[in-house]
Parts: C-alpha cells; structure tokens; sequence
C-alpha cells in the first residue's frame, strides 16, 4: 500500500466515519436472520464482515497506537482474523457460519466501541502524543470498502439457495427499463503498441500489488468499446457454447461438466424463458444488460467463440488510461450491470456494472516488494491461481476503484460482479 | 401408530396446546441468531423444527379435515416438508440451515395460524360436522415432542462448534453437584430366559414400529444394575480403548481412525483434564455421571473391553417391563444426564438420563404392517443401518417415552444424548 | 470354527492339494496382466487372492508349527495380511493393485513353496513330533474356497469395466440355453412356525458364526418355491421400480439416486435391449434366468412391489433343513446362473445359482463366543452394517457351503452373484 | 507444430524408426506386470503410453495418408485417444489401469503392425502419390519422446507405491559417486535488460506454444550461476521451511496441510537420515545433488526463504541464449539428478538434470495462433492454472530440447523430476 500524503486527523476521521457508516447503510434491507449464515466456503456471514473489518482497526491501528486500548473480547481476535498468519491462529474458515454468537447486536456493539476509540485515537494523538498510522488506517478503510462489495455478493448468494427468492432492494429495473433498448453495435477500438507503462505510482493510495509503475512491451492491438450483453451471451448458448469442447481450455471444460454450468450464475430457465437472480428478486434477463456472473472460463469460451480473445490487464490499462472513472458504482442503487444508455465514440462501460476478466493471471510486477509485516500478506500470497479483473462493478464504491487497481479471483469463480470486454490482435 | 381411544376433543386442544407451548418454551433461550443455523447435516435449525411440526399439522390435518384452510404461504409445504415422498417434493436437507427467510418471527405467525386453525377444527368440529382425525393428530404431537429432543440435541451441537461455548441453560451442575458422589459398584441383575411377549399392544398411543406385540425365545441373561458411569468409561480411555482394535467392529474401528475419535463427543482434554461440552457450558467430567454422547461402536467396544456385551431390545424391554416411568427427563431441567442418587435394589436409570444403545439392529417386528399413506413413511423406511436405543433420555418429554419404544440411530451417531448399559450371558 | 473330528494326515493333505490346485485350476483363462489390478476397493487382484490364502497357511500354520520353516519374503507378512490386527499391520487395502512385484511368477512360487512345506509338516509329523493344528488347516481350506469365489467375482468386475468386453469362460450359455425356457409359475409353500432350531452343532466343519444351535420362535409363514427371475425384475423395471421412493427403504433411495441405478449391476440397455456382461462377454438378458447382481435394497424393493418380503435367515435354514445341497455351483462351469429345469414339488434353487438375500442383519447368534486369537477377526468384527445371504452361487464350491452358512455383505454390494428369495407371513 | 523444412523420406524413416526403438528400449527392464497399473490418475500404465503414441501415428498419420489402411481394433481409436475432441470420445482417463487387455504382447503387435505400415507409407509415396505429411510425422516424434520422460516418471510413481522398492534401474550412483563432492557456492550471475526477444523462429521443428517469437521488456536481473542443492534443500527443511506459512503462497500452504508435505516427493526419514526412492531403489539423499520433486509452491517458498525469486521464463531464456545443450539427460542412463562436476564461470545445468520451475503462468505468447484441427488442442487448452518449466531433464531425450521449450505443469505437480533455480531484481 503506498503511502499517503499527510493529511489531517479530521479530514481523516470524518473519511474513516463515512466508510464505516457505509458499511452499515449497505446493512439495513437485512433481518438479523440474513448476517448469520455462511452459503459457501468462499462466502462470510454479513456479521463476519461487519466484525472483521471492525477488527482490522483494532488489531492494526488501536493495538499499537493506542497504550490503553481494552478489547471487548479476546477471543475476537481469533474469530475474525480472515487469513493473517503473522497475526495469529485463525477460526475455521468454512465454519464462519456456525458461530451464531456474537450476536449481531454484540457485533454492532463492537463497532461502535472501535469507532469511540478511533475517534478517541484521532483526536486525541496530538495531544497525548500518539502517533497515527495514517497509511494503515487508509488501507483500512480501503478494506472496509472491498469487504461491502464482498458483502453484497455474499448476500447475493445466500438469497439465492432460498426458494422464496428474497429481495435485498427494490426495483432496480425501474431505472433500468427506462434505458432499455439496444446498446447499439459493439466496435473495435483500435490502439497501438509499443513501450507503454503501467501501474501506480504517485500520491494517494493503491494497494502495493499495483506497484512499481513499470514498462510493458505491447503490440498493437483493438478492443470493443462496450462489454458484451446477455443478448450477445445467449446466442453464445443458443450456439451450444456449453456444449462443445473446442471452445474451452480444458480445465473449464472440466467446470462445465463437474458442475452442470448451462449458463452463467443465477441463470434458469423456465419453460423456455431465462430469468436471472438479482438482488431485487427473480428477474427476466434482459438482453440489453452486460452479462454477468461468469467465470474466467466462460469469458474465455465466449471470446473463443467470438474469434476475438481476453484482453490482458496491461492493454485493459492502456484502454482506460485517461478515461474518467464514471459508471454505475454501488451508490447508484442498482446493485446491477445497467443498459448502456449513451455509446458515444471512445471505450464505454470500463469502470462500474461488472469486473472485467483480463488473460492476464495474477502475477507480481516486476520489481515488486510486498511490505512488511502483517500487510504483506494482503495481496502477495495470492499471487498464484487467479486471473485479474479490472474497473470495479455495481457493487463497488465509487471511490474505491482506480485505473490500475487490480482485482484477482479464481478462474472458476461466479459469485462476483464479473463480465466480459473482448479484444484482439491487429 | 396404533389406535386411540375416543377421547374428547376438548381434552385433546388442551393436551395439543400443551405440547405446542412446550416447543416454544424450550426456544426461550435463544437468540434470534441460534435458530437460523445447521451445524451439520444430520442436525436442523431450531427455526426448522418449530415450522416442521407445525408443517405436520397443516398438511395432515388442517388441509384435509379444514374445507376452508387457507395456507399462510404454499411453498412452506416444499421447504418443511422433511422425507415424506407422498406428500411431494422436498427442500434439499443439507440446505435447510440457508434459508434465512421465512424469519423466526414469521415462523412464530406460522406457528399461531396453525394453532388458531387447529383450535377452530377441535371447537367447530360437532357443529360443522367436519371429520377429527385423532389419531393424527395424537401422532403429531408425538412426533413435535421427539423434534423437542432434537431441537436441543441441534442446539447443543450448534453451540459445541462456537470457541465462545455459549451456555443454553444454567448451571445444571449446582442440583447435580449435591448428589456427587460414587453411585456404587454395578451389580449383574440376572433374568430367565424362555418364551416371552414384547412390542406394544392394547390401549393408548405407540408408533407402528412397536407392534405387533410378539413372542421371541430368550437365553437366561444377567443386565447391568445401573449405566455406565463417566468415570468407568475413563478407565477405558486410559486402557487404551481408543487404539486397540481387537476391541473394536471392523466399522467402529473405521469410524475411530476417519474421524480420529478419541474421546465421546464434546470431551476435551485441557492439561491433562477431561472437559465436556454442556448445554450450561463448559464443565468438567464428572466419573459419577452416566456416559454420554457415545456411538454404537463405542458401546459395543466398551463392553467388550468389560467382558460383557449390550442388551437385545427384547432383552431390555423384557428387563423393564413393569418398572414405573421414572427418571430424569426434559422437565426435569438440567439437559444432561446426572448421577444416580439411590442405587436400590433393583435396575435403576432404565428410563431417562440417556438412551440406552441395544445390539439390536433397527428391522421390522415379525408380522408388522406399516400404516397406510405418508404415515407409513414415518418408520418403516428407515428400517436398515440403524441400532435401536431404549427408554428416553434427559432431553425427552416425560409423557413420551414407553417401555416398548423404539428409537433408532445410525451406529456411528453421537449427538444424540446416548449411553451404556450393559448386559451378559449366563 | 468348529472342531474337526480327527482324520488322518495323508487324507487331509489330499484335500489341501485339491483345494490349492483349485485356485490355480480358476486361473488358466487369465493372462498375466489380468492378475494384478484392482478394480475396486471391494476387490482384490487375482494375484492377490493366489498371495493372501497363500501366506494364511504360512502365517497360521507353518510358522507357529515348523520350528525351521522359512519365508519366502518377510515383508509378504505384511503385503498379504487381509486384516487380521492380531498379526500386524496391513497394506492399505485400496492399494492392493499398486503393487506389481511379486509378479505372478512369483507368486505362484510362492504357493510352491508353501505346499512343499505343508507337504513336509504333513507328512514328516508324525516322525518329527510337529503339532498339526488341524482346525487351522481345514480353516484354511475353506478360507481358500471362499477366495476362489471372490477372485471369479473380481475377476467379474475388472473385465466389465473393459470396453472390449473380454470374456472369462467360454459360452455358459449352449448348455442354459437348452433350458431354456419358462421355469414355471412361483409357488407359495407353507411352513408352520413354533419353537425351531437353527444354526450348526454336530460333526464336521463350520465356521463361528453359525454357532451356537439355538432356539428362535417363527410365525407360521410361507416361501417362493424358487429363485426370482430376470423376466420378473424386468417387470419391476418396466413398471418404474426405479423411479419410486415408495417402494424402497431411506437408504436403499439414497443409493439408487447417488449411484443412478436403473437395472442390476452389469445390465446395459442398448437399442432397447438388456445385455448383462457375464464371465462369457455380453449376453442378451435371458428372462428365465435368476435375477443376479442385485443388493439388499434392491431385492428388498422389489419384494415389497411384489407385496411380499425377503425371509428372514430363520426362516430360509427352517425352509431348507434336510434339502439335499444340489444344484448349479462352481465345478458345473457356467459361472452363471442358470434357468430352473425342473421345478418338481418343493422348493427349487436353494443351494448354488445365486445367493439369497435375507431380511436378517449380520448379528451374532445368542450365546456366540468369538474364538480366540487371530481366528476370532475372521467373523465376528464384521457384524454390523451387513446383511446374511443364504445358500451358495454359480461360484460357490460345491463342498464349501451347508444349510447353516451365513454370508455377508453390505445392503449396496452388487458384485456377488446375489439373488432373490421371496417370503410373506400367512 | 513449426513447419519442417523439406527432408527426405529415408532419413524421415530412419529417425521415425529410432525414436520407435528408444520408447521400446526404455521398457526393457518392465515385467509384464509393470506395464498395467495407473498409480494415480495423473499418471498412465506404461502400455497405454506404448499404445498412445501408435494411436497418433495411426491417427493422424495413415488413416488420412494411406487410402487402404487397416486398423488392428476399431475401439483402440476411443481407448487410446487421450484428450483430443476433435478426433473423438476418449475413454475415461482415471481408469486407463483398468484395462488389462489388450496385453502387452497384443500393444507390441499393436506397434509393429503401424511401424511397418509407417515404413509402407514412407517407402512406397514416391510410387503411388501418397501426400506425406511430414509436419504431423516429427511432431509425432516429438510428441512420443514427450511420452518417454512421462513413461519413466510414471513407472517411478508405481514402484513408489510398493513397499519392496522395486528398481528399474542398475546403480546410478556408481558413476555419481565419482563426482560427490561440492558443487561450489551459487553465484549470482548478473544480466542486463531492456527490449528483448524470446520464443522460436526459424528452421527446425518447435511446438506451437513457443510461437510467435516476440519482444519483451526485461528490467536488469541476476541468475543463480547452478540449481539449488538437496543439502541447500535440506537446510530449509531444517529452518521450519514446511511449517512457516510466510513462506508459502497461500494455495502452496493449503497443498502442505492438506497433502502433510515435509520434504520433496519420494523423500523419507529413516532414524534421522533421509532417503529418497530413485529408479534405482531407496537411495540416500546425496547433498550435492540438484534438489528434485518439488513442487511450483515448494519452489517459491524455497526462494523466499533465501530471500530470492525464480525467474520468469522470458529471463531463463534470456539467460540460456546461445548456451550449448548439454547436459545429464535420458541417455545418460542415470534416471536421476547428478552433482555438478565442473562449474566453471558461467551458467550451468541450465539443460537436463532437472526442469526448472519459473515464476511464469503458462500463457499465450502475445500473437499466438494455436494450428486448425486435431494439433490445436495439442498445447493451447492447456493454457490455465499451469506453471512454466524450462530445460528438461534426466529423463528427457536429448533431442527433444530447445532453449524456446515450454514445459507446464500445475503448481502441486511433483512427480516430474522438477527442480530450482534461483532469480533476483538488481
């Protein structure tokens, strides 16, 4: 995580409360039933998620900072340490939803007394001569904002194993009706090659898997100027694409047949309609929306279909440097990929709606160094298994994304925001 | 289940309510959070529980005799349905802890329609001339009281998996604590043999399963004076009972080395101390209670390591044929077996306390029909791989138990409250 | 096992020769390659078997009873002990197949040597003063002859899992085929129950688990003059047998939905058609045939379409005490079972053709004592989980079974030539 | 596949004919028993590859080349397929050890009936117009010799398995022993970046994944001047290397614990000392060895803790430009890693001995083209989840290398004789 410019504690502190304050926004559709269950080992509980981020404060800013910091309890720090091994053994990962105490107002409770003592630390460092880890705190609440998106889609899910289809939100497609009518023809957009750079460096903050900013050879190469619709991905199914191995790498062949995939996530079909999952309920799919909810695999077989391929992550970022990160971010209330409204000439969608799977797996960068301790093991012990999505989705915050952040999932991966933007070689 | 006798139905409603009311005072306890969960696949939500039984009436009583019953939402009847193919399709089990909605509030409404309806059906039935079905209505109460046990042994094993050991109830331990003391050395209570009558007959309430009432031919055999105690099942831990397979059924042995039994279920070592897991939490083994939370396997090696072996159900039941139906049970309040206070002279803790494992696997009695209809799914079905238990145990309702009845569990089962008696031949 | 009367060494080593020549007599249609793989953890390679009964007379005879026997290979203790704890660990059994040295020449020098050796104790006994556990021997014989059933059915099993269908035997089906044609009409024959006995006492071999004779009260009851024929299954078939939960037990539903079981192991429908691979290839379903290669649950599920029921054990040794044991077993070739030529009278096919399965779990008989030291693993700790069959197969030695035999195997095996019985109550 | 300048059809022949010979010679010390067993499903019986690689030739080669060509068994076209589509349903790769028959002797006749028809092809095309496809005929070789290495590694899987040890070969460490002693310490050897080119062009044959040859950008980096050691090894085993999860990548830290990995594959400790199974049966673990059957993740965590990186396949190639191909490879006859005998002063054992695990996810190289038809799913589905190894190895042919070669194997593969070498940034 790069390091901030020094700003001051107020600014700091009202920023930290509106991320916290976020979280719990997202929270209130939610009856205490719907925080405790785990629907998957890759999903938490909305509890856990609340408690956890909650616990990344305290276990890595109020701990060190400051000297008489009591914690609520103990064994907190086992229960909702995810995966940091330098800070302690970690309770069963799978087994998040078994533990229905705390209860959800204990969790609650939890936060509000991290909260205090943030606010405490905050105001009174100067003072008392504290010093603040402004850098961690940032990356906190950074954190923070990853975990409301994974809340989301954790919730997504749980709604989804329910035959009674529950609703998180309202109508979204309210809105979304409004704008719906064809996004128009898909165009390549050609760009050229060369030496480029990509990666962050500056000021502000980026997670340290974005850096060092550093040189890529490319050649030339177009991608399309909108991401691919379910009206484009159902004739991908229409054309037998689950059925026909020459368009799979062989491993999402195997997906395919392993777990009967006959269309994205949250797809079904009733007597010859396709409806989807969403978080306004059961919903007909909409042929003008981008698709959503496919794994690596399904991206990559419906690119191979389409004789174009993935574009990697350093040609995605050449495509959207520059480009103003506008699009359809969690705050927008639709918790949705949206028609495009407005085509216009240059690249559109690359930032909200849906995570775009580049070719490229997670690697380091050249010349990369995790830092220190306990941050180190963020993103570095990731770095194997997993493809990079770019741009950020409906799920996520809008201030949370940047051109060179790179999110990472296995290529099996569905429960996310994820999408398709399609490119090719010139 | 076999025929009632014409009873009022004023005395019925009050006997219905009565068990009704006693569901929901056994949830008191909980938070709204505890009921959501499924600790395993063989467990429920307390949340289930209240809504199947509630399902039982709805659908084998109401909907039948009720020619103008509305149900609260019709896909109850697919959700809480448990097995009965008869009556349609079920909610996958191992799913049952995902469905966060309906809510626990609403599963309480649910539960009051029912009531409500139930109690016009009983009031109404003279002056509309609607058909009382009794004896269902006789056998869901039954089967809510049995799902009562269950609720609690769920509970229990919910609350086992949590590292904060949350406490269902007080300190059971302060009125068993009085009575701590050596219940004295067990002693062979010997029985003759020769041609004898088991299974139920005659008036009153009993499963399908316990009849017909049938002569079987018996050996003289000698039967254990009391259960076996805590500290008696030590000493087999400390003989090595855990790693000598001569002790053992092929299968037990199995079960010990897959799933590393070294100990009952929800003992611990702690420094060289045995701990349990309680429904009043984390307690110390206490050598003069009755073992609990032991499979078949390890009965049936406990007993060989004694130079015994476990009872016949014929053999128990012929043992406790006319001992009154005293014991400790669910009213009594302490949720856990406790030690024997008055040896006496005869064969103590035949009912209550603990389930009683018998070598006898869980077949049909000769000559048994089961019901007709979804009824007849009840038992009949489940008549393979199953060891038949005998004579109730801490969580049952006092009312519910019987001499001739037969529980019956899987031989590596041990969330159960289940123990040892044993029994020799002559 | 139960005491041999005394019989002369010269007598007993003929027999030992027979049976051991036997073994190897099975083995003259295999080539090299078909000896060493495991096709199934239930199975074993033919090699194996020749190993196993092999290093049974080294390992309970020859070491304990000449002082200067010397083994082949000392670590043959450990690769070809079954499971037999009381003489040492074991290979894991689901690696069998893995091991390809010893090869088959080696093994069968292996047996070479062993018989030599049991030549000598034999015949120099008496000279030297040596001990001849004769029990131990006649043990080994049948364990032998029970080995040379299971290496047909394993045999049975690699070659069906080879798409190019290899046959074992030449064509079993030129001497059925002159039979064939309708066995008959099934016949009720009653039998009165009462005070019976049942189980083995007398002169001659048994094993353990037959003893102790003892008395069982029966009901009046009757049972199938024959065997239940493929044309009668496929009735079941035809009738949706497969496709109704009502028909069958919880467990035996379980299984058909996780193993999609639609018709008897070895039975394929092509164009329409039932084939069933045999140890002669691929064969037509002939409908006068005994139905084979079913489990418990399903002859259990298509006694109860049949309104009837399995016998119990009891009842099948009460119904074919004094029956001459005639009929189709391993020395007749076919390795099939074959049509009924002649129905007569009574009651037909109760010894050979194919093993019946009993509604009776695999419980111990009252009053049964294990025998001591490795002899009391042979039986005794399988008695759980398993159902007892009656009466041989198509490759069950004639000399090996008696009316008192009780087999066992597990309600899913469908490996065994396994059949069905039917019984009802009057 | 690279297209083959034009050669003559005699020379083609004899180089056909010698690589035929190579697979046959290297099953020479196999007993028929050896040729049948899959000890995982990752690896084959060494008939299957014999049969595997005819089955290309018959395939590929003379069913479109020569217009009466007779097939020996139609089926062998589904047996023998491995995972082409294109060509056709493939029987099921986990039970390839199921199938015993055709025999050895029957794949033999298998392989003379093709080679002889190849031999007809090649001989008579002149004469009677046939179109050699010379292309799919070295590739063929290629892809036979890639069936050599993988037919030793297999077969040293399965003599893994058997407690005996069995050898395949004489004692490879006579010639070893020798050159036992240090190989000196690593240096680091420094290379200088910037716009550079890797993969094949030109003449010759490559694999279509080493195309097209393209520019990469390179920052400075330094390579380790040797592989890394066994003692080096075994010093990060003695460092807790198997029990520090900061070490591990996080997938690599799952694979410890969840397959208990405390050294490299085929590794055990005997009293203290550590033995390692070689082709020449248990040997112990010479330090001055390249270090062998490790892991991608034990590879990484290996050069963490040595505070390195291993190099990405841009920079081993880089470094392996212009370095001669020589090295300990399958003609050798050792079958095993040996110690470096003369370091001298620049990079060594960059070829044989062990592939080279790099920091490279196996990808499309920028501009890749994967060939129409069967050979397209030869390389290009394979494209996900799998690590890049460079070099080859002591079972490699040392004819089938090339400084462009692309090996790939997922992170948790060790049966490959797969070492490290170390990288780090400047």
């Amino acid at each position: 995580m790069t390091a901030e410019a020094t700003i001051d504690t107020g600014t700091l502190l009202e920023r930290y409360l509106q991320v916290r304050r976020a979280s719990e926004e997202l929270c209130k559709p939610l009856a205490i039933e719907d925080y405790v269950v785990q629907s998957m080992p890759d999903a938490s509980p909305a509890k856990w998620h609340l408690a956890h981020t909650t616990w990344f404060f305290e276990t890595l800013v109020l701990k060190p900072a400051l000297p008489d910091y009591r914690e609520v309890n103990p064994q907190f720090a086992y229960l909702f340490n995810s995966y940091y091994n330098t800070l302690g053994p970690q309770f069963y990962r799978p087994h998040r939803g078994l533990v229905t105490r705390p209860t959800v107002a204990e969790v609650f409770a939890y936060r509000a007394h991290v909260d205090r003592e943030m606010e405490r630390l905050l105001t009174g460092a100067e003072q008392k001569g504290w010093e603040i880890p402004e850098e961690v705190i940032v990356t906190g609440m950074h954190h923070e904002q990853q975990h409301q998106e994974l809340l989301l889609t954790d919730i997504k899910h749980l709604f989804s194993r329910n035959p009674l289809y529950p609703a998180y939100a309202g109508d979204y497609s309210l809105p979304a009706r409004r704008a719906r009518r064809s996004p128009g023809p898909m165009r390549w957009v050609k760009l050229q090659g060369g030496l480029r750079e990509i990666g962050f460096s500056g000021d502000g903050f980026a997670y340290d898997n974005e850096t060092p900013r550093h040189k890529v050879y490319l050649r030339d190469f177009a991608i399309a100027s909108r991401l691919v619709t379910s009206g484009e991905y159902l004739h991908f199914i229409q054309d037998g694409g689950y059925r026909r191995p020459e368009l799979w790498l062989s491993d999402g062949w195997g997906a395919v047949q392993a777990e009967g995939w006959k269309a994205p996530l949250y797809w079904e079909e009733k007597d010859g309609q396709w409806f989807q999952f969403t978080l306004s309920g059961l919903r007909p799919v909409d042929p003008a929306e981008p698709v959503c909810h496919v794994s690596f695999y399904e991206a990559d077989a419906f690119a191979r279909w389409a004789s174009a391929r993935l574009p990697t992550e350093a040609e995605w970022e050449v495509a959207a440097a520059g480009v103003p990160i506008e699009g359809n971010f969690v705050e927008d209330g639709f918790f949705h990929p949206i028609p495009l409204r407005d085509p216009g000439e240059g690249i559109s969608q690359l930032f909200g709606d849906v995570w775009e799977w580049t070719a490229s797996s997670y690697s380091p960068y050249p010349g990369y160094k995790p830092p220190e301790g306990a941050l180190g093991e963020y993103n570095a012990k990731f770095m194997s298994n997993q493809y990079v999505l770019r741009g950020g989705s409906c799920a996520t915050p809008r201030s949370h994304i940047r051109v060179t952040y790179r999110n990472f999932f296995p290529p099996q991966a569905r429960w996310q925001f994820s999408g398709i933007r399609l490119a090719r070689d010139l």
